[in-house]
């Protein structure tokens, strides 16, 4: 494969690859409602109709749901499993659309063109940016740069119901060396990113019982014990001054961030202000001994999700109130044992729990992080790739959140992913008014032929 | 009067007397449901003629909702404005009622005879012991004890809505000595008691804000500030370990109870482990340096309420909350100053805010503490009187919450009230099977010959 001649079929056939987009965008596969589902299984087969064109034996298996689209391609060197899904959003509130969002069409903006349309960046025009990429590269060089599996999904905006089946029921059809999703975003404008760690989640309801029923506040209030009382003083000690966790054991095995991942980290320039300054905050509320990536990306939270006691209704009752219960969440990163944490956490609240009162937990699931090996070498292949694309470097990011794609990879194919992206901040998904840069397609799309170029020299 | 000739005609006129509260027992005047109007009406008009009976000239006041029934008659000694109330709860759940609630007969129990029937504890058969009194009083002595004033209400059970205004507009008429309400109960099955302290109340709701909108405890989870969290933190330094509410000032002023009120209150023999137990409780949660009787009725309070926060529904929800709010109340004592406490608790919490929270108060009224001047004699002359009559000597006591009657005599006609009642823990005030027992009536109707004998010796 000659990547400059690759690049530069990639500039040349822009236009019509736009067109191919659009075609796929036309089609209304919103997956959450039945009214569609008829668009659903035409995006599918309209996908399998492009991976065949591509040389890629292609079907759409039907499932409960929406159908999922497989293709396998043989090849040389890694065999990767990419994955996208085809499904959208709804488009509600449509009022607030300025145009149809299934009539999608390249606007000229302040900031630049934009393809506008319901699915645009999430995800229709990022799965096409690779496509686009296989695509220069056979009209290039007749093959296809490695052996491929695709995996389409057409649920993943509804919770992905069969996509845990089917993963389960066709392992063997789906393994690989390496999965490469193309769902997330930029770091910043021109800085490209690599998600290599995701915090996992585990979540808890307690329930303390004070008096067996509300009471009257004149008659017991004074002697008798309030649960809402105990529970703010066992939730107050759930962090100290410092902003750290205070249940026992909550640290213990997480790595410190690899010197060169944090040196990319500082050289991101990351502004807490202005990140914060989004959303009405200015001061970062962790950990004050960790940098404010570290606290969102590589660093175990406690949050109170939700909380609630007595009367919460308009005006005022005077009730003692007999329950009083939370909501809490912890954001895992790797090193952390879920269950390992669930008991600790249990322990210390009822370690807290004063004579009178009684606590209950319910289980509100746990996944554990995910971290990637960075020893494999897809990783700095594609960064290499994304480096030379991109005004500034790549780097090896964290997502604060869980990417459930990325963990059934792990969990049921015992794969690690390569988690690229090229939407940006500004993109708008789920919202109206969605659009995707035509930068973010064009240099997308020269991204993956640049990557696959370095994964095929590995 | 010759106080033992007239105890007799108390005593021989036992049963026309249960007659009489029979006939008004069976008149269903429930305040709260206007197809009952016309029985509170009727109600009104048959004690305008039981006052009537007595010489006292009565009528009926209109007013937007149901009659106050006014009286007034002449005589020696200080003047008393005697309050009880002639309207009764709702009889739901109906299913549960023994008997028709309005059809009321003598029941033998194992514990004693009783009067059964809405109304017959609260507050009818209350207010006819007084009645009562007067009645062989007058047929002794062929005169009342002392100048009168009645005020029977009939929206006691419904919030009272034309109780303030009436005492507003009639507050020359009904000027007096003293206020004499009927309407509370023994302490113990065989102590009398007169509630000489009443505590006040303070609500307030605060609401902290931190993100100006719902988060995603992914993104945001670790580095943005939690008003969950700042809400706990805030409200579990309300009390310290020992108990003691931390609101700067809160204790001042407060002054202690006097030596020989809590002699009587030592000699009650309160069983917290009893009154604790009753409730699914077992130790008594107060300032821990106080006595079980002082932390309900002659020290102040801090209580949550209400507590609310994110996402409180079923199952979970990662939201880091925009604002977390809750409802809080203090029970005054005397000394307390209502507006200065609130403005205490207020600035307090402003001390507490970190820097990126914003808090809102919003006030749920404020009612001052009521302690009654026990230097008054009628105060000494009703204990004389109750001590003579029951097994055990009348005490002094507290209420822990207020009650109204006593804070409007208190506010609009700077009257002081003398608290007396002779319904029992078991009468099922408000409940199915409502019943007052017969030795409550007997000895009540008693009690008050002799409190009024000793009156007016005064």
């Amino acid at each position: 494969m000659t990547l400059d001649a690759t690049l530069a079929r990639v500039d040349a056939d822009l236009e019509p690859a736009l067109d191919r987009l659009m075609t796929l965008l036309r089609i209304p596969s919103i997956s959450t409602d039945p009214a569609f589902a008829k668009d659903c299984q035409a995006a599918a087969d309209h996908l399998v109709g492009v991976l065949e064109e591509l040389g890629i034996t292609a079907k759409a298996h039907p499932t409960p749901g929406h159908p999922m689209v497989v293709g396998h391609s043989d090849g040389p060197g890694p065999h990767l499993l990419f994955y996208g899904h085809y499904d959208v959003q709804p488009v509600d509130p449509i009022d607030l659309w300025h145009r149809d969002p299934f009539d999608p069409a390249i606007e000229d903006t302040a900031k630049g063109q934009v393809i506008r349309g319901r699915g645009a960046a999430d995800d229709k025009g990022q799965l096409m940016t690779f496509l686009e990429a296989l695509r220069a590269i056979k009209a290039e060089t007749g093959t296809l740069p490695c052996k491929l599996t695709v995996l389409f999904e057409g649920e993943e905006e509804s919770g992905s119901p069969s996509l845990v089946p089917f993963m389960k029921a066709h392992a063997e059809e789906l393994q690989a060396d390496i999965a490469v999703i193309c769902d997330t975003g930029l770091y910043g404008h021109d800085t490209p990113a690599i998600i290599t760690m995701l915090r996992g989640l585990l979540g808890e309801e307690l329930t303390i019982t004070g008096p067996k029923l509300d009471l009257h506040s004149g008659m017991y209030g004074g002697i008798a014990m309030n649960p809402a009382r105990v529970l703010v003083d066992i939730l107050s000690n759930l962090h100290d001054d410092n902003g750290t966790v205070q249940v026992p054991g909550f640290y213990e095995n997480i790595p410190e961030v690899p010197e060169d991942v944090q040196a990319q980290w500082d050289a991101l320039g990351f502004d807490p202000s202005a990140f914060l300054g989004d959303v009405g905050l200015s001061i970062p509320a962790g950990e004050q001994d960790r940098t404010p990536l570290q606290m969102i990306w590589s660093r175990p939270t406690a949050e109170i999700n939700g909380m609630t006691s007595g009367y919460t209704g308009d005006g005022f009752k005077t009730v003692l109130p007999s329950i009083a219960s939370a909501k809490v969440s912890f954001r895992m990163v790797a090193g952390q044992d879920p269950d390992a944490i669930r008991i600790a956490f249990r322990d210390w609240v009822r370690a807290q729990l004063p004579a009178d009162c009684t606590v209950e937990f319910k289980s509100h699931g746990a996944s554990p992080a995910s971290s990637m090996d960075l020893n494999h070498p897809v990783f700095d292949a594609a960064r290499r790739g994304l480096s030379e694309e991109w005004p500034n470097p790549a780097a090896f990011v964290g997502a604060g959140g869980s990417i459930p794609i990325a963990g059934y990879f792990q969990d049921i194919l015992d794969l690690q992913s390569l988690l690229v992206g090229f939407s940006r901040a500004d993109d708008g998904l789920h919202s109206p008014n969605e659009k995707y840069d035509v930068e973010s397609f064009h240099k997308g799309t020269r991204s993956w032929v640049r990557i696959l170029d370095e994964i095929a020299k590995m």
